[in-house]
């Protein structure tokens, strides 16, 4: 009996691509139907689907569809398979999960020389539930092994969004919250907003609070206060690419969030899948990052609230500089060097 | 002769305040006429006149204005300044210029108690403009400091808006790139869009690119890359409150980019007035943390652009987070833990 997810999905008849547009929420559950690959290209790229593994998912499934619109023999099959598969590649450069899951569907066409198109269809389709049935499991297990660390009353910051929608279930990053809360434990979240495009102000308050999760929307710039504050046990998040050394890359931030984390002596944790992880890149320094549109910095605002009703935010105006982290403080009678409290009091001498 | 600026004047019969409406920048340039305590009072508290410098100068001569409506006899005249001084004060509890700057008001009414109303009143526009002169003198000193420091080529990160419309002229922070812009010295900018509010979008960026100083807005959470990528030699912050230990409150956000400065060996000052020096508050810890309306994190989105058009933008979409700051990597295997060169490996044995 195979499983399926409501985010990603096959229509009835199994010629369509069925998605929850993620641009639209939280306040609007709306779907997509794909059935071309220049809609499924376009899907990524503008992140109606996002998240490593969802893109994994998404497509295995988006080729499977395609594969029935393809010349029904081969070699022309194989062709058109590939240069489909290529062209989907290009749509998000540093995700690892989407070239890992075409290769995957790839795969199944070499890998059967002898098969009919019809035969490879059926082992196409089989391929991408697999996609989706190991990233189940793999959620499962990631969202146990990080529940193991935390205890009652711990609160977590995490950043961007490696919730259900960006996975199959569960999440990774906020996982262990979700199958927390669902066995009735008490962990409270800290949701950084994610700028630009908001990923944590629209996804992961938005899937926390679904699960009954105790859950502060925070701007990306307040994460310092909250963890001075001492409110923050651990710091989970998502990864789009490992390294063989360990670097991560993840959402713009993520770094920051591990220095501030490092600063004040807080575990940092990366969350994700094997699938994840890339032995073939030595060293974050081989990793890709992907630069995007300017004006999703600067215009994309929108006219109506960008994270659910009712969500908490801890909001304070300011925040307080230790003086260990200043070289110096410039006045109008000069630059005073540590220590302060004799270089200040100096001014008013 | 008198200096004045644009942005916080009195009308032309000296009966009313007029002020740039700071929350409608950068896309619309329009003037606010205040003649009512709390029309001033709520200009403070929305922003509408903000950074520590201006909302003294604010201060000063909003008494001014506001000591004309008031009983022209004494001792009703005191009572009625004091009462309205304490009224203004509460406006926002973090600046300390606010209470400064009221409190040198205060002064000139008791420190002449033989004084007619009238002679208050003409000492009390003196109080007011020498206020506002020593700010100008005070941020063209700041800004010759600094610049002291920057080389031609030089970047200098900075986080919310400590420009000439914080202050009088100049401003803090960004008062040593626009002096240099005036000489014709090639410094570059970042400025943080600094979030929930935006000043760094709407109004650094826009001060800057009006100076002729080369800048690129980023996202808060993109300056652990921009430093990373080594593009920046310098932060320069403003101050709301620096206390006796140096300890710095300035907008929320500060603490985090002087931690991740510390970190990539970048030296990262203060700039403020001796005004905001607070000698009689011993650290940060005694400094009050104003907390705002979370309705300006979930729901204050704008249907315009938010940033003037023209400005450049670096927009990364994910950024690399060094494996010495990861405690841990947890995959569906289970928690690799340092060194992840051989950690990692092992998964796949």
């Amino acid at each position: 009996m195979p499983q399926t997810v409501d985010h990603v999905r096959l229509s009835a008849d199994g010629t369509k691509l069925v998605i929850l547009d993620q641009r639209r929420l939280p306040l609007h559950r709306e779907y997509l139907t794909l059935d071309t690959a220049e809609r499924m290209f376009e899907a990524i790229r503008t992140l109606a689907v996002r998240g490593a593994p969802a893109i994994g998912i998404f497509a295995g499934f988006a080729m499977y569809v395609l594969a029935q619109q393809m010349p029904q023999r081969r070699p022309e099959f194989d062709a058109a398979f590939h240069k489909t598969a290529s062209y989907l590649n290009a749509s998000r450069p540093t995700a690892v999960n989407l070239s890992w899951a075409l290769k995957r569907m790839e795969q199944v066409v070499d890998g059967h020389p002898e098969a009919s198109v019809a035969e490879l269809t059926g082992l196409l389709g089989a391929q991408a539930q697999a996609i989706l049935d190991e990233d189940i499991a793999m959620c499962r297990s990631i969202s146990e092994y990080g529940l193991s660390l935390l205890h009652d009353g711990d609160a977590v910051l995490t950043h961007c969004n490696a919730g259900p929608i960006a996975t199959s279930r569960y999440g990774t990053a906020i996982g262990p919250l979700i199958l927390g809360a669902e066995r009735g434990r008490s962990m409270k979240a800290f949701a950084d907003e994610t700028r630009p495009l908001l990923q944590g102000a629209r996804l992961t308050s938005w899937e926390l609070q679904n699960a009954g999760v105790d859950v502060t929307l925070i701007c990306d710039n307040m994460a310092s206060a909250v963890m001075k504050n001492g409110w923050v046990q651990y710091c989970f998040v998502g990864c789009d690419r490992v390294a063989a050394n360990g670097d991560t890359a993840n959402k713009i931030g993520t770094s920051g969030v591990a220095i501030l984390a490092k600063h004040y002596g807080i575990p940092f944790y990366v969350l994700g899948p094997t699938s994840t992880i890339d032995l073939s890149c030595p060293t974050g320094a081989e990793i890709r990052i992907e630069l995007r549109d300017p004006e999703e910095i600067r215009e994309k605002w929108y006219a109506e609230p960008m994270a659910p009703e009712g969500v908490k935010c801890y909001n304070p105006a300011f925040d307080v500089t230790d003086h260990s982290l200043i070289s110096g403080i410039i006045t109008e009678k000069g630059i005073c060097r540590p220590p302060y409290t004799d270089s200040l009091k100096t001014l008013f001498e």
